[in-house]
């Protein structure tokens, strides 16, 4: 035995205990039936992939928050710091054997070193989903209803689903001379909900003047309803626009489909990568806005030009499960159930242990989750575990009951027992008990 | 634009498309079902460990297999191999917060370096199941029970749980002389399945002595019914043995529970691990011998002594996912399921986008899974796309149709139509097929 090793995680890196993980598997769960019914199919990829392929060619010093290493074989290898690399390199490799356009979802880990210190991790899961293979409104509005219905699934409260069009802004920034900086000019918007007005201006006008700082300004903001929006932003990208048609369509399709209370057009909302060409849209909590955006993404060009010459333009949305689960357990959603709910059968006698195990077997054939305490030990030691691990009922059998096969049924919650029940009486009693 | 990227993955990686992906997710889903029916809660732990804290203090030269490397912040890093070790040093952490006994499923990743000639993987899925914190025949014929429902549930065929008792053996070896020999003696044993019983034998005489090969090679062997292999057990190593104590009274709540039939008395199994202390087990489908083991574990001393003084006996198993999926594939039980069956609403003309996406928003709140088909096309190119997608459903909702709100219902498979349906129709008649 040599000295003990300290059982700790990396920084940025968490356990999860059963209540946490229950409550994130039920998330998923939640999602993944969402995305069943809208026709969406699951897929995987591996954790780790070749450096090059995650990185691109010119990989060596891009990101810094990559782990990336050498493996066994000498291999230049990197763990995924998103889904949507090895997402673009799934579709370059099963272009023949998937159905274009092509619907995915997936839930996984993801990894970046980044500075822990605003709360942010190492590890974590994001759940995107994506249409690729075509550009349409019929595609953008799928994602968005998609979204729509996720975020509710997920009971996070009131939400707003805001959304712009990346086309319509470049349009904008061409008519006023100001697309050489188009990049800067989006980062800058996109920070204005972090750091104010005031200092967006600036920051605008150092990029492409005081008076176009001005005029930008102006443009990201609402104007009361969606066609008052969209009217000003027609004129300043001009009708034309390719990208001002399909937001008129999606405003149409929204309107018919009664569903325009949780969508905002929004033209303040820009993404702030270079990758988005259409769309681009944030989620943001009615009564937690503060946190930041729970699902996102937007339209892009082409998915896949690293691998393949292929075009595949698409449209996509990421959820954030961990800034979702922090908005939960702040607005009070989360955690509210410790256990599954369930019997425990006290292990009275070590003699009885083939009829504990019996009565088990039919409470949980009746779907009541059920099971008997691991080892004899005074009753109040195996009521103490059940509490603590929130069980709400005890089943006991004991020499006295076990004779005519009968039981009794307490309810932990309220120490309230009943005695010489049959199997049949303690299941229907403890149904009764659990709703 | 640079040269492309070959869309590659790692040797031993594999990407998962739907079909495949989607049976991955209902196996762990219905795993998941059978552990909260038995009271076993979900946990989970990072991917990523320190290497001490996964190889141990002198694990310099461990383990080759092992993804390890050093990180940004300049430490000594490591993939998980099992997930086993990370739910040790998990007990250790959080030794304070869980209820002991505790009872933990896991299913997730892990990641060896293993020669892949073999049909070996690199990365795959475990899906583990323990109880901590006591020793004790309840917790024993706990695990075996879960065993055989987690095995039952996932539809891979007959299928026995063969068990033997790793203190029985030892008991033995001492008794013949040969406990010094043990590890050797456990490994030859184990690979009789592979290897035969003359190299076997060979094996053993060479540690042994051919003496004690042949009372070795006799003890493993099962004697007709579970009484008579125990009674030679329990004559070789002796009746006052705690193991031969434990298979009597699993033995016994076996019978009780009428559940002899799937379980074994099997003295050679021995699951070569120096590890395990008090039962071992292994499972082996009927229909699929050759495959190997599908679910297999055993009980141990002491779980996390590398990091907490505070000893933790246990026992638990480990399901091989990939194993499982290769067996119910080769047994024709797999992939059935093209698809989440379910209707595609084609678009036959843009303007009438809205009322098609509230015509599957119906089929979904419903429950039938329903898709808008993403962009104007040609009929044939829509019903093309269904077909390879597997949806069985088409709705035809067009111009003729959209006046009275009425629509069209195509079975793909077998291409009779229906015409002149209200919604409500529809989705009746939809599900009338469906079934």
């Amino acid at each position: 035995m040599g000295e003990l090793i300290e059982p700790r995680v990396l920084k940025g890196f968490r356990d999860f205990l059963p209540e946490k993980e229950a409550e994130r598997l039920a998330i998923v769960r939640t999602l993944e039936e969402v995305f069943r019914l809208f026709g969406f199919a699951p897929i995987d990829t591996p954790v780790l992939e070749y450096a090059e392929v995650l990185l691109g060619k010119g990989g060596g010093e891009t990101d810094k928050q990559v782990y990336r290493f050498t493996d066994h074989g000498g291999r230049d290898v990197a763990l995924r710091y998103d889904l949507t690399i090895p997402f673009a390199r799934f579709m370059a490799a099963h272009l023949a054997e998937l159905p274009l356009p092509f619907k995915r979802w997936h839930a996984a880990k993801v990894w970046r070193g980044e500075n822990t210190q605003r709360g942010r991790y190492r590890e974590f899961v994001q759940v995107d989903f994506d249409i690729v293979g075509v550009d349409s409104a019929a595609a953008d509005l799928e994602i968005l209803l998609l979204m729509r219905e996720s975020v509710r699934a997920l009971s996070a409260g009131r939400f707003a689903i805001h959304f712009a069009h990346r086309g319509v802004f470049n349009s904008f920034l061409a008519r006023i001379g100001a697309e050489g900086r188009a990049v800067e000019i989006l980062r800058a918007i996109d920070k204005e909900r972090k750091i104010g007005q005031e200092a967006t201006r600036e920051m605008l006008a150092e990029v492409a003047g005081a008076e176009n700082a001005a005029r930008i300004l102006a443009f990201t903001r609402i104007e009361g309803s969606f066609a008052e929006t969209l009217e000003k932003l027609a004129q300043a990208a001009g009708s034309e626009c390719d990208g001002v048609r399909r937001l008129t369509d999606l405003g149409r399709c929204l309107g018919e489909l009664g569903d325009a209370a949780s969508f905002l057009l929004d033209p303040s909302i820009t993404r702030g990568l270079d990758y988005y060409t259409g769309i681009v849209f944030e989620t943001f909590l009615g009564d937690l806005p503060a946190i930041g955006s729970v699902c996102s993404g937007g339209r892009y060009n082409d998915l896949a030009s690293l691998y393949t010459k292929q075009r595949l333009p698409g449209v996509g949305a990421s959820i954030g499960l961990d800034r979702l689960m922090a908005a939960r357990e702040e607005l009070g959603l989360a955690g509210t159930r410790k256990s599954s709910g369930g019997a425990v059968v006290l292990l009275l006698d070590e003699g009885l242990l083939g009829g504990c195990q019996r009565i088990a077997a039919a409470f949980r054939a009746a779907g009541i989750p059920a099971e008997v305490y691991p080892e004899k030990k005074k009753i109040a030691v195996q009521f103490a575990w059940a509490e603590k691990k929130g069980i709400p009922l005890a089943v006991l059998f004991g020499e006295q009951e076990s004779g005519g096969g009968l039981m009794g049924l307490r309810d932990l919650r309220t120490r309230q027992s009943e005695t010489g029940l049959t199997l049949e009486n303690a299941i229907g009693r403890a149904k009764q008990l659990l709703q």
